[in-house]
């Protein structure tokens, strides 16, 4: 009785990608929807996903930006204005053909981004030097008409955020791009428990339209990288073409440099990839929607007992995301496995011994072990107890992606490593395009970023053995 | 010069509807878009809107509601199936019709308000009793292709959020319905210092495809009504075309009770409807994205008074949402015309005089007070003086409802008050829709409510003369 719960999860080890589904549906964060490509976010996952939102946008207030809201349509030939960025959406955009009976005059693209939108009124608004910086972000949803989806990873809508800002020079620009880029790390490594390496996107897998794709990669717990964040210099490529000039205070006029960033509710699926395990979920005390769940033990003292786990919550409340699971339909047994599979990272028990003695089981969803703590001791315990947790998450994480992070010297290795094992491949690189694209094309994996933190592993193109240039990242990825 | 900025805006009294226009482009609250009656919703206008939703969530927290997320978009046959419902939004629904190169098989509807697809996914979710009640809510965008559109009160794209429960009786709906409206009634006079009247809407004017709707009714400053939130008892009327039944405790399939309820954007537009006069904006101190602006008057000391400027800025901000404009290029009084024109509700003034007293001067927008206030005392004095001045708001606006608000007795009476002076009109009714109709096509003027707070100020139908059954107010609205 007491496994049946989990044992309908399948998993973890035997089908990685029936396991994430069955996690994401039975712990309840979302489900599908008769809409194709389009899922429900369930309250449990929008939780979630409202503690990241909270913890980011306050990065970005400190760092100067402002919110604002920019409309969901994009008339086709605003779109269609920067050529580079036209290609890179078209095939994935869905049009509004019909406003009530009547055909538009123009199709509406549903927007899959807002570069161009937002471009449009920048060249309204931004008029002199003193206008800039113009630093804006937007929380909203967008489409992409994707042809296989996969929950929080890959569907035709999804959440996100957009910076889009506009500077004065190039340098401010690459500054700005930068500065997105590590509030992105800091931001996953330390809310979201998730190690990740920064670094530069090659020219084929950058942005449409942008000057220089940055990127935080993460590591899946199958091995497969999850790009976690993007940060993008445009350069001037969408200033020329929608004319965002400004006078500087030379007295001429000038294009602006832009930079456009995001992070996505995929990140939910990074945590969830990163962290579940055959139980279930892992959720990182940080963002986890419920941080303490607690779970009386009735025994032959139901009052007593109900009664102390009530007066624990009023207690528990005003320092913590806490639930007590008062339920009389369900054994504590039956419980602990569906609180275990929600990935609540604390659970406390409370029965009839500890009632006698002052005290509560703790017990840890990353460990599984079981800690008797004084009432009097709760609160600052607890506090300690979730810093720990979210610490030894991230540490676990990182060692992972360490374990799974291998060099290759030439192309045979890179080839093995891919097709043998999982993870990451570091590896030197000539720079060209050709060499890129033969090792997508011979092993599926892609060239996920040149990190900031270079190692010269050799001088010579892992792929075409002449001189190499930099150290990258391969992978298989989402 | 120092009126020059002011005298860009239409006075109010002159034209209203170009004054509303005008406050909004120039205190930079929205903008046009590109996209034919969408807008764009700036920064400062944005950040109204976020205060505003912080408020509102935490009561819709407080009682029991949880966020989720759903599709944008809604299959036809979904959007079809209730069949009140569809005749009510589908002449102003945005179809998408492709997606990427290809054709849909089914046309999407970009949601115009959610009730179908999340009734499809209740269906899916509840099972027991138990499951009840489910208390959700959305923030998300909306479309409606309307054909003349006004900024914040009528556009194709708004900001909202919707509300949908489930419940196991029709009593356990209608306490829901009731419970919600006083939510709305309670934000919206207290935060928005708009007053409001409480009452049901009549056949004609219920949401479609409910059983009964709630409304809050606020007075615009050109008399005309605005529906400030609607709050909808659905009955079974989804239920049974969406099939949501539970087994309830007797052992007996039934379908579940509903309820929606929402407030938008368009309250952005009431805000500045009722409190703004001819100088432009006046926020709310609750809502207002600015609180207090300190503007320094360097005089012959500049740099002490702007040393002074910076410390009372990093002491307030703590306190409350201030800003300094230490900006060089505009003289104090340009910048007093344009902080009051974005209507902040205190402006701080510091020059040599207060320096050496260790005094400020502190501004009303409400009234023009101007009051000096020694450095000691500001915390608690400003405090206070928000108090008062979001209290003056309220009770201003009020007044204004209640001398604009004239009991009719005769059909002759009621036009001539619609045509010759402006607000709402008090009258009974008989209840009959055919009366109602031929006010709205007499006058122009809607039954806006059947207010709970009734009077017998008549035995008689002010239209038909028969027996009255309610006393109504009738007003052209928004
Ligand atoms: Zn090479
Ligand atoms: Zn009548």
């Amino acid at each position: 009785m007491e496994d049946k719960y989990v044992k309908e999860i399948t998993a973890k080890s035997e089908d990685f990608s029936q396991w994430y589904v069955d996690v994401i549906l039975k712990g309840e964060l979302a489900d599908y929807s008769p809409v194709r490509g389009c899922m429900v976010i369930r309250p449990y996952g929008y939780a979630l996903w409202e503690n990241m939102q909270k913890l980011l946008d306050r990065r970005f207030k400190e760092t100067g930006h402002k919110n604002a809201y920019f409309p969901l349509f994009i008339p086709e030939s605003l779109l269609k204005k920067e050529a580079e960025h036209v290609e890179g959406f078209a095939p994935e955009v869905a049009w509004v053909t019909h406003g009530g009976q009547e055909e538009l005059a123009e199709r509406l693209a549903v927007r899959p981004t807002s570069e161009t939108i937002i471009c449009s009124m920048y060249s309204k608004w931004i008029k002199s030097w003193r206008d800039l910086p113009v630093l804006i972000n937007q929380w909203c949803s967008v489409v992409r008409w994707e042809k296989s989806t996969k929950p929080f990873v890959r569907t035709a809508e999804f959440l996100w955020q957009e910076g889009h800002t506009a500077h004065r020079t190039e340098e401010d620009a690459e500054e700005e791009t930068l500065r997105m880029l590590e509030v992105y790390r800091d931001f996953v490594e330390n809310e979201l428990a998730l190690p990740v390496i920064k670094g530069r996107k090659s020219e084929n897998e950058k942005f449409a339209g942008a000057l220089r794709t940055y990127t935080i990669e993460a590591m899946m717990s199958d091995g497969k990288a999850l790009q976690a964040g993007t940060s993008h210099n445009l350069g001037q490529h969408f200033s020329k073409v929608f004319d965002i000039t400004f006078l500087d205070q030379d007295g001429k006029l000038k294009y602006v440099w832009q930079t456009s960033w995001g992070v996505t509710t995929r990140l939910i699926g990074a945590i969830i990839m990163t962290h579940g395990d055959d139980r279930g979920l892992k959720l990182p005390p940080r963002v986890a929607p419920i941080q303490v769940v607690i779970v009386p033990i009735f025994g032959q003292q139901k009052e007593e007992i109900l009664e102390k786990s009530r007066s624990l919550y009023q207690t528990l409340k005003d320092y913590f995301r806490v639930e007590l699971d008062d339920r009389d339909e369900y054994t504590p047994g039956w419980k602990f496995n569906e609180w275990e599979m929600k990935g609540v990272p604390v659970r406390l028990e409370i029965g009839p011994k500890d009632l006698a003695q002052n005290q509560v089981l703790l017990v840890r969803r990353d460990t599984g072990a079981k800690i008797s703590v004084k009432e009097a001791d709760l609160i600052p315990y607890l506090t300690g107890l979730l810093d720990d947790i979210q610490a030894n998450m991230f540490k676990e994480a990182r060692k992972f992606m360490e374990d799974n992070t291998r060099e290759a010297f030439n192309f045979e290795e890179l080839k093995n490593i891919i097709e043998n094992k999982k993870g990451f491949v570091k590896a030197m690189w000539c720079g060209s395009g050709e060499c890129e694209k033969r090792v997508k094309e011979e092993t599926g994996a892609t060239l996920r970023c040149i990190p900031f933190d270079q190692e010269q592993i050799s001088d010579k193109c892992v792929v075409c053995g002449k001189e190499a240039k930099k150290m990258v990242y391969f992978a298989k990825s989402y």
